[in-house]
């Protein structure tokens, strides 16, 4: 594997749902245009409050993939 | 929007459940005294072990708000 | 508690489910070794991606203990 | 001035003009429910983006002041 | 003590003698407008220096307490 | 709004004028190739000196705007 | 002293009295089951806070070690 | 220009008008003792507040210059 | 130079031999891209290690480049 | 590989001769205690002076191993 | 008190009795060459451990003072 | 040692051939005019990018000396 060089995005996803969902959408929506993704790194978890209560979770992703 | 003047408060919040329980938790204490909550930003992650096994979560998150 | 000693090692759990069973695994796997398990404080949310999608998540604990 | 206890809150000015028109703009309305401000630091500088302009700047302050 | 939820405020306290002197009194002025103090942790030490020597210290902390 | 996904860029725009002047100058030039731009953060301000002025301000930003 | 190879562990001393009660008590303890102790850097001083007043200082050290 | 040495001194500019007249404050004193002055890194942005308003902004700068 | 904008990426290099070896594969695929390259600022050193030696190096740089 | 739990540890390597040196001085000396050594990250990078040269040069990691 | 230009250095104490007589023996230091020195403020609070006990405290500071 | 006081200074070392050389460059400069260097602690790595290859290293150290 030596050699290989890698790249990494900030995505961030959102959900009204959790932290999990949240960062499932943003890999999900990374990976229809980019090949190779690897592993991410949390960077932030934030969100919106509505009413006094959670609307979406909003956390922010580095996520790396491979370079051809 | 512009021009609107904003504050935040660190608030923390516990639950026995999990991350989003004591988000959540902290959010809802918060709209008991405040209005307008508009975000938060989780800024820290930590819980107590009690027998070996997690006892509860504590979440530490600043709330922001508009002010009048 | 005055004049307690603390020691606080750094531990990384990993599930294919998510954030909160990576860290119950974490601190299971402490509770084997290591006696008086008083807190933990997450450092960092990473993971793997297989295929598009997320293979399991990884979360690094300070986990913190009282030294007899 | 030995002995003085101080406290710092948190507030987030915004203008569309720049940064130091959101700072003032922060102060002005701090000013009007704490008496004694000292003192501010520059914590972050954000903005909205709108049609492709910056629509505003968000410049959040720690804003020190005497307790009596 | 699961699903309590806490606050935390950022204090300065100074002292010509030290820095335990400043904690100690920004704690104990905390105390008289706020109930459950429960834990601080110091963020800054800093100080004044007047004719080439220490006027006072000063010390920042944030105080954590419980919310009813 | 939920279940949006974004991405940041980091972008240095740069202006002999001043600060507001190399944010707008790199919003411009990122609205240029990016839709849907939302929002910035400053990471940096920096700038080069020439003959003990400064020539020019260099200020770098996230940039973030919503994916389709 | 080249070639030498040191290791460090995170220790958190404990005490009514001050900070350099804390930290010697956190070092005292850390050489009853280390050798050749050589240095600390102190990484974060807390406290508890009982009756509105401070109970005990806790502070966290990186304590460095050189491996036979 | 390989093989040059570059030095970095800490100053602090202070203005009532703003961010950039503190900054070229900073370097234009800094240029009556230093020579080859090359780039600065904004540090920090304060100011003091009199009467409810900024009196004056502080803008800390590291300065790069290079050695002969 | 002025009113230039730059972009700056995030590529990780990977090598058997060292860290500039692999900062230099990280530049090198990195022009096959991109136009206009001007500096790199190193973000992390890290590397797998396998049967008790490091099996290879990686150098996580942020790479600045000059936009048209 | 889910559901594995990982150590780290912090470790400090010396060389005369460089970094890497350092880096793989600390990794075989790690391997000679602990079992299924795994990846490393450099935290910082120091070095003592003699005589106006370097002496020799000290490089901390952080090393991950997994638990049995 | 506007327009005035300040400089800081970067000292560090130190001092077998404890973290103020290290910070003390800077300030007095400092004061022998330098005039105007303002306020300083901690770094880094390490120190040295001899036959498993603390045999000096060494507390960074940075040191502020005016430029004419 | 006890008592001794310390003063650092951040410089910056540039080298094509790799890090340790402008490491060593710098610290052979600081030597010409300072007396009693001690250590140093790298700060930051970068370098200048020409025709798609690196053309320098550049990295800022610290670099600690005791004062008479």
């Amino acid at each position: 594997m030596s050699d290989a060089v890698y790249k990494t995005v900030h995505i961030i996803g959102s959900s009204p749902k959790g932290v999990e969902d949240a960062i499932e959408g943003a890999v999900a929506r990374a990976s229809k245009t980019l090949d190779h993704l690897n592993w991410f790194e949390v960077k932030e978890i934030r969100g919106h409050i509505e009413n006094g209560k959670v609307a979406h979770y909003q956390v922010g992703l580095e996520i790396g993939f491979r370079l051809n």
